[in-house]
């Protein structure tokens, strides 16, 4: 059925006939909101006591604090200290709801989405679905390696390495062990190099307590960039002192290089040559997700969505799309805003401000990002820092970024935590628990090394 | 390979023939420990620094703390807190080796142990695998329920709570949203009794806030047991003072009744009566698990292995059985000794003491179980206390619990974050995350209701 979409609220008898998933009854415009991250949390925040019904929808029941992927990946940190629940974050929202449910197409005629759990009608949609691990069609890498996208992943990545670790403790093959102690990571960008810098922490200050019987040479660390440089978005600094870190961590790294295939056990490069490493992790690049149902003219570079300077997707009137998807184009960013979390979090709070004075038809100024600055870690006590004119590395750098890491966290319990990890682990190095609970069993065979 | 096995120490030649999985060369008697529980590790703990290799398999990296598995499941608590990982517990044990394998088979004839990783030789074998949920032959409830005697158990639970939770707010059939928020429990033992406190608070405390758009009696909690007490192996004041306990919290307790059918929404009891719960934990029996090849006719009840009272399996002379699985048949104990921590902890100390006297041909003493006495808590501030002559329940019997349990956690910090936890619960009933990050799928589809 056709409802009339206008920017004034409909009736409620419309809602409840389309409306598979069960929803209460109000006057209210609704807006539907896909994936709760950054930017789907931002718009949330400033929608709440607002005359619009908000419904979010998200596969999982959780926001993700994805800056801290890799220390849950290393064991620094539990998965529960950086992800916290919808539930708690919208307790006390009266015209919010959550709904765990995975959108799977649009129906932009009809003003409709439908999910895993049935379909919903809106009036206002807005995509915060962000983006997903790209292995540029190379299935072999796929198939064998690890994204860093989503906590599962962290967690895979976790028990990927405990697992070959424990494997190495029994194999009287030394080529097998040197194969499941080695770990190649590609991608010298943020996640890339402070996976890297927390890997070869692990390697020099937890495996001899953990692994007495290894020699501490045991565990080779590669990080491979395609391009001169690491942290190419930020200074040359940055850059450089990254690098310098890295190494004195004993980190390998291989610049002008990508990895070309992976068999589980030797991955290839461009170049020809050759590692031996059962741990591979991927963090080479990322291609926006969203349902099907946009037409696929307004997707652009990166699988994004073009949108105006007020967010709205190319060629409709009541679909927007917020953070990493947002391809924001204009003449002053012909390739849209950067794929950050400083970008998500401005993009969410500008359309929640802006949301009611469209639904009122009330003139709005376009979206317009500023640069806080840039902010990364290698191993403890030692990160860079972009800010503006201050460049700076070093132990103030580490110190400022684990401040604004912890203030960014969501939930007060969540803050403290880490605050509580970080702080034992700053005087002892001393880290979780390292638990093998996921049963994780990647493609390639743990005992395929040998002929 | 035939190899005398002696009391005494056997060429370091034979083992490195013998063996698959890689270990290090001693010309010390070999201990092989099954299993990490209570009982394994307590032997550990009196072997370390001794004569003797002691090389500890589990099939997971790491102890588990089973008397606090409810509490993961109802979120009070996070998996990392209460299990320690072997290789820190084992930390500076020069003469302890873990191996993360699972035993498949035993060969007495060869003194050989065969695991998914290779196959090992011993000198002395040492059982301690535990016991596993017996659903008693009910296919179709095992298929549908979900037992209490491993940590993802625990998390397995957890997420099912979770997700048929958020399923009930999507679902518009008011009968399906019953069935996703009623939970049944079988088995009215501490597993049982402790759950269904848990449960029940959850339910007074957390539910309102998280799901304010649910009417609160929406979640009902039945507790089914098979005769006509709770607690039935504690004092009379113990079992009436839990089943008040228990009604207080609105917990439906149905005595001498057990189930005898359930097809994922219904569950059937042997007097004809059905309950509609998607939410079935079973605590209502355990059987005991060991590798295969031992000879059968030493197994008895409850699937244990008949030792003397020296702890040695009857039928041989050099493998024990220590914990849930030994069944140490004398004339005082013709049922074996009741399977709980304090029998496994005592069994591990006691054969640790007399191993090595074992080997030497020195005459020991018999295992004499001391009852220290039974706690066992209903919800928060509540607990039941039969220590000897002293039977009392109430807050100080709560608090006795407490103390207790947390000092009986292996690891300074898992202490530290239940206290924590603890502490934080017991001023705001506020609990963790609720994260659910398993995908955990029961084999029966959520959606099956609805004819």
């Amino acid at each position: 059925m056709n409802v009339n979409h206008s920017n004034t609220a409909i009736t409620e008898s419309a809602c409840k006939i389309t409306d598979e998933i069960c929803l209460p009854d109000t006057n209210l415009p609704r807006v539907v909101i896909i994936g709760g991250g950054f930017a789907g949390l931002a718009l949330v925040e400033k929608l709440k006591h607002k005359e619009v019904q908000v419904v979010l929808f998200d596969k999982n029941n959780f926001h993700q604090f994805q800056p801290l992927f890799y220390q849950v990946a290393t064991s620094a940190l539990e998965p529960d200290s950086i992800v916290f629940p919808f539930r708690k974050q919208i307790n006390g929202y009266k015209n919010v709801l959550f709904r765990l449910a995975e959108v799977e197409e649009i129906q932009p005629s009809t003003n409709t989405i439908i999910t895993n759990k049935g379909s919903v009608h809106f009036d206002y949609l807005v995509l915060a679905t962000g983006t997903t691990t790209n292995f540029f069609g190379m299935d072999n890498v796929e198939s064998h390696s690890l994204g860093m996208k989503d906590i599962r992943d962290s967690l895979n990545i976790r028990h990927m390495m405990l697992q070959n670790l424990e494997q190495a403790a029994i194999t009287c093959d030394d080529k097998e062990r040197d194969a499941l102690t080695n770990f190649v990571i590609v991608g010298g960008g943020p996640a890339g190099v402070e996976m890297a810098g927390a890997l070869a922490e692990f390697c020099k200050y937890i495996l001899p307590k953990d692994y007495p019987e290894y020699p501490s040479s045991i565990m080779n660390i590669y990080l491979i960039e395609a391009i001169d440089e690491l942290l190419s978005t930020m200074s040359e600094k940055a850059s450089t002192k990254t690098l310098k870190y890295l190494k004195d961590l004993d980190v390998k790294v291989l610049f002008n290089e990508s990895v070309s295939d992976y068999d589980g056990s030797i991955v290839t490069t461009k170049s020809g040559k050759t590692i031996l490493a059962k741990n591979l992790i991927w963090t080479a690049g990322v291609k926006g997700q969203f349902p099907k149902g946009i037409d696929e003219k307004h997707v652009v570079r990166g699988n994004r969505l073009k949108t105006d300077s007020f967010l709205m997707v190319e060629g409709y009137d009541n679909i927007f799309a917020i953070g990493d998807i947002a391809a924001v184009i204009t003449e002053e960013t012909p390739k849209g805003h950067p794929q950050v979390a400083q970008t998500a979090i401005q993009q969410g709070k500008y359309l929640g401000n802006i949301l009611l004075k469209i639904i009122k038809n009330e003139g709005v100024n376009p979206f317009e990002y500023k640069d806080k600055g840039s902010l990364a870690t290698v191993g403890k006590r030692r990160a860079v820092a972009d800010l503006g004119k201050f460049k700076f590395a070093g132990y103030f750098a580490w110190l400022l970024w684990s401040i604004v890491h912890l203030l960014s966290i969501s939930g007060f319990r969540n803050r403290l935590m880490v605050g509580f990890n970080w702080a034992v682990s700053y005087f002892t190095y001393e880290k979780s628990n390292r638990l093998i609970i996921r049963n994780f069993k990647p493609k390639s065979s743990i005992n395929n090394t040998k002929k």
